[in-house]
């Protein structure tokens, strides 16, 4: 396996850079072209049907850029989902900015702001796709979200079982964003987002900080 | 399209079946094990992959005679749900089984209940997975859950916005299920079911009930 922290360079540019060594900006550029592709096509084609290869093909780059930057195709996963999941990682924030009795009308608010909004809905509906497919993607989602959210959240609650609070508060709204953005099941597919804010709220909140 | 309610008899039998035509409980055997099959399929290789050809290799039978029972692939695969979720079935009867105040708890122990049997556990899953990652098998599980669950849960509920309510205590229920089974995140994934239950049932109870 390629280690992808043994070089700072890659081993073999792109057909198109044939003056030497790329520039650190011209590196970034293309670590960002490989994550859009990876991001694209594991979102077209699911983990499983997924390939190194592909995602160089859809980038432009020979398959060893990609194992250069990323390594495996389980570690480009971690960094797409990683991208993809940026939005959804403020979300811990939001329950420090206000009064205690409010973190459930904000954390609610921000979940379903996250999914209401096409763009960031359709990377974030590619991984659920992908981690309830297939058993390496789930892992790697697991270790994103316990590390990123559920310590997070939780860490913000100082209660004995805070994160056992922050997910049962996690499936409410996870759920919902199931039903309604994926399932579409009616009335709920259809219902006014504060409609449905209004009503998740008190029970995000009981989750979160009910003794 | 082969017409599935043209004739009583298929059109034509399994290769050990020379004698003229099958009886009632043979028929009623060829259509189960084609069932069977095809929950296995689609469970494996999910709706994209699984072919009406490879259900009928499966079942050991012509692909005419899927066809003959239950037409295209989306009503085989609309079968093969329905039988996945007979076990779910009984659901909106437990809010009729005591007093009103334990609905919450009620639905929440018999969802979760079959959720942590692995016998009726596995089939659920197969039809979410196809559900989330395929739009024909959204729609078919979306058909079903309407009219077998959310419409029959609201009807014992006798509020003017029961279908949301129900969908929203759903939600909870499926959230936690997704969660816990299908991500296993922790510490949601190990904790004691009964531990799960005292704490999502007065959210189902507040979704269903609360005015």
């Amino acid at each position: 396996m390629t280690d992808p922290t043994a070089s700072a360079e890659p081993p073999s540019g792109p057909p198109a850079r044939r003056r030497g060594r790329p520039s650190r900006a011209a590196s970034a550029g293309t670590r960002d072209r490989i994550l859009t592709a990876a991001r694209e096509e594991f979102s077209a084609h699911g983990y499983d049907k997924t390939s190194v290869r592909q995602i160089a093909k859809a980038a432009g780059v020979d398959s060893a850029l990609v194992h250069h930057y990323f390594g495996t195709k389980e570690q480009v996963f971690a960094a797409a989902v990683e991208v993809a999941f940026a939005p959804a990682l403020a979300a811990p924030d939001t329950l420090a900015e206000g009064p205690a009795d409010g973190v459930g009308e904000r954390l609610a608010r921000f979940v379903l702001g996250v999914w209401e909004n096409p763009t960031t809905r359709a990377p974030l509906l590619a991984i659920l796709r992908s981690a309830v497919t297939n058993e390496t993607a789930a892992a790697v989602f697991r270790r994103l979200v316990a590390a990123q959210l559920v310590r997070r959240v939780a860490a913000r609650l100082d209660l004995p079982d805070a994160e056992l609070r922050a997910e049962l508060a996690a499936a409410q709204l996870v759920g919902t964003a199931l039903m309604r953005y994926v399932l579409k099941l009616e009335p709920l597919a259809s219902a006014d987002v504060e409609e449905i804010i209004a009503r998740v709220s008190p029970v995000v909140q009981k989750h979160l900080t009910q003794p």
